[in-house]
């Protein structure tokens, strides 16, 4: 019977996952890595961790697990003592205070994006997602099929949000705004200012503001980070986070979404019954993370943070700097956050790259230098280069883009003939 | 502007989890603990854990955290340590080994079975699942929509499947098997000639065969604990696996898919593609866990699982000896893997108790009790008890048990009267 080949199974797989996979950021970066030689140059930026994790963090999951605290199947809205550890600390910049029932605890911050998609997914509805944004969301949206809108950003104005597109994109269907602050890919944190802008706008167009806030513990310019949840006396606000960038323990998949209502409208329009509902069935993050988030947000001394900022603006400025040598690159801001420079592509300078694709796949190819193209995170001809590194691997990476880009430059311009008259 | 309450906020909650989420057994569980009287005789179960996790698991996961080894965004398919750990670790008891290749990590055995589900998922397809079962599966399919049909067991053939109802339930559209082996809640093993049965009627059916293993370790009956993956020379098996229940580590959130293939099958019906599509938009299990893995699956001593296989006997001795004496509740099979007892409930001989809900809520609000009852599981009127508890406990349990039944129990039977010459 086993020797028989010709049996007709009758099951098949899914292409539910197909289109949004192929968008997923680590598809994009696998097959950019691919491209390199591993017997060539050593390959850019290094895929083994540099950036030293929170001793606090690592000691606190130590003792987590020995003492066997989180040992356990944790509520599905989360550990109580994680909730309130986070209500705890967001509040410490909040004038309207969380409590623990306000948190929900989830798999890092990519759950939290699909646990507020979840929520908010309508036939119909609809949603503004920044353009460049996080790829997560579309990723997850465009499988969940709740249509997206995409707003602008003004890179002149420190790439604050673009109201106009803004007031342009929504409709009766738009049901909230997703930001991310500080912005990643952009490198920028928004100002009390604009924030305040933006929650009355959102009131105005009577929407929820979904704030990404992952990255808010990478701040290192003039700019201080403001929490949207400042402004949840003006619109209802949901802010996103996670240990993963502030703690440099990517990979503990332990995040939270902290829902800041506004006179009982998160209760009333049924999103926290969903969101509870949701998190039944979903995945938990793991207990063991949890039960040492405590410790972790309350022991974690200011310096690990300062030093991290200090290392990163450093990293920012040289970047930066030298960027302002490779004249087909364009970086509209020296980043003021997160660990990324984002620049455009300044196409018609180069010979024969047709677009961010094509540029990232012959930089891997030619240089062992991994840059993210920006179609990656929505925006197309740009790339993100990521800074944290050593100011020498740093300097490396710079050196081969430079001349990487001076290769395939136009290098004389001539200027064009008339043919047969026509120019 | 902020004190205008007057705001007809246009985002609403989504629905699409209320069914699912009002299925699931923490659902039912914290409905069921909510009613025990704190003040009262010691809620059982107990909730904090009581038996010991391994010191190796526990170590190992130390060591990665110290180490730094899982301080790193994970592959979407997994560590490629881990998937050879669990690799190597299944092919102890495989005739046709699996490769790294073969395995992916998911964020728990509930994960696991999502991605299977997920894999199978298509317009009128439909899967056989266990009646009593799992309820993640369920639960997720409930919400994803794929259909289910649930086959049914001989309680006096040692549970085995009743394969007439699995030819009786199955059409051109359907696409797979589901079993748990050892069975929760049933608490059997399967033997391996009756699994080389059911390969050969999966064959014969032309559907794969899904095996939910997460028990395997748990064994402590005369049947030993086969593999379904041993059978996959004849039919193309999908195995499950998690760590939490074998190294009695809840919330570790680790688990894993095998594709256990046939002659390329799994390939070319694109079952392959499909998870790889939903393993890169799916979150992923911790890396620091998925790292300590190697460690975890070669050093822990078989001793370890001696122990708490025999620590389970005792109990399911101990429970089902005591079971006998209350008549109202029937335990077909004395477990022989798992951590339960499963019962069906006389109904007929209960004096105010109109079915396995009322049961289990009585008996929490009466006894600070807490059973699971059977429709958790799928199966109305029938009731899961927990025997990992210390003889004391278990002891204190079944004495409240049987108090409870026997108050609720008819004592006089009084025969019927003719009434007006009508029975």
């Amino acid at each position: 019977m086993a020797n028989d080949r010709s049996v007709d199974w009758k099951f098949s797989g899914s292409e539910a996952a197909k289109e949004a996979s192929a968008a997923s950021l680590g598809t994009y970066s696998s097959k950019l890595f691919a491209l390199c030689d591993p017997l060539g140059k050593p390959i850019l930026p290094p895929r083994s961790k540099s950036a030293e994790t929170s001793h606090t963090a690592e000691k606190a999951v130590v003792e987590a697990v020995l003492c066997g605290t989180g040992n356990a199947y944790a509520p599905s809205l989360g550990l109580p003592v994680a909730r309130s550890a986070v209500a705890e600390y967001l509040n410490r910049d909040l004038p309207k205070k969380l409590t623990a029932d306000d948190v929900f605890m989830t798999v890092g911050g990519k759950q939290a994006i699909e646990l507020t998609v979840d929520i908010l997914a309508k036939p119909k509805a609809n949603v503004l997602l920044p353009k460049p944004g996080f790829p997560w969301d579309v990723v997850r949206t465009i499988y969940k099929n709740l249509e997206v809108r995409k707003y602008d950003f003004i890179p002149e104005q420190n790439y604050e949000i673009d109201f106009d597109s803004v007031r342009a994109l929504v409709d009766e269907n738009t049901f909230a705004i997703f930001i991310i602050n500080p912005h990643n890919p952009n490198g920028n944190t928004y100002s009390e200012v604009h924030l305040k802008k933006l929650a009355e706008l959102a009131r105005e167009l009577r929407i929820m503001v979904v704030s990404d806030e992952v990255f808010r513990w990478t701040v290192f310019g003039s700019n201080p980070f403001v929490p949207m949840g400042k402004f949840s006396s003006i619109v209802p606000v949901v802010t996103l986070g996670s240990i993963s960038k502030g703690w440099i323990v990517p990979g503990w998949r332990t995040g939270w979404v902290a829902l800041h209502d506004l006179d009982g409208v998160f209760k009333c329009t049924k999103v926290l019954t969903a969101a509870k509902q949701f998190l039944v069935i979903n995945s938990k993050p793991p207990t063991v993370i949890q039960a040492a988030l405590p410790t972790i947000l309350e022991n974690t001394p200011e310096e690990f943070f300062h030093k991290r900022q200090k290392f990163l603006k450093e990293k920012a400025d040289f970047a930066y700097s030298k960027l302002k040598e490779i004249p087909t690159l364009t970086c509209y801001l020296k980043p003021e956050a997160c660990t990324f420079l984002w620049t455009e592509l300044n196409l018609s300078r180069f010979a024969d790259i047709k677009d961010d694709e094509e540029f990232c796949e012959k930089l891997a190819t030619e240089e062992n230098l991994v840059l993210l193209p920006g179609i990656a995170f929505g925006l197309k001809n740009w790339a993100r280069h990521s800074i944290d590194m050593e100011i020498s691997t740093l300097e490396d990476a710079l050196g081969r883009l430079k001349s990487f880009c001076e290769r395939h430059s136009i290098i004389i311009e001539v200027p064009l003939k008339d043919v047969n008259g026509v120019k």
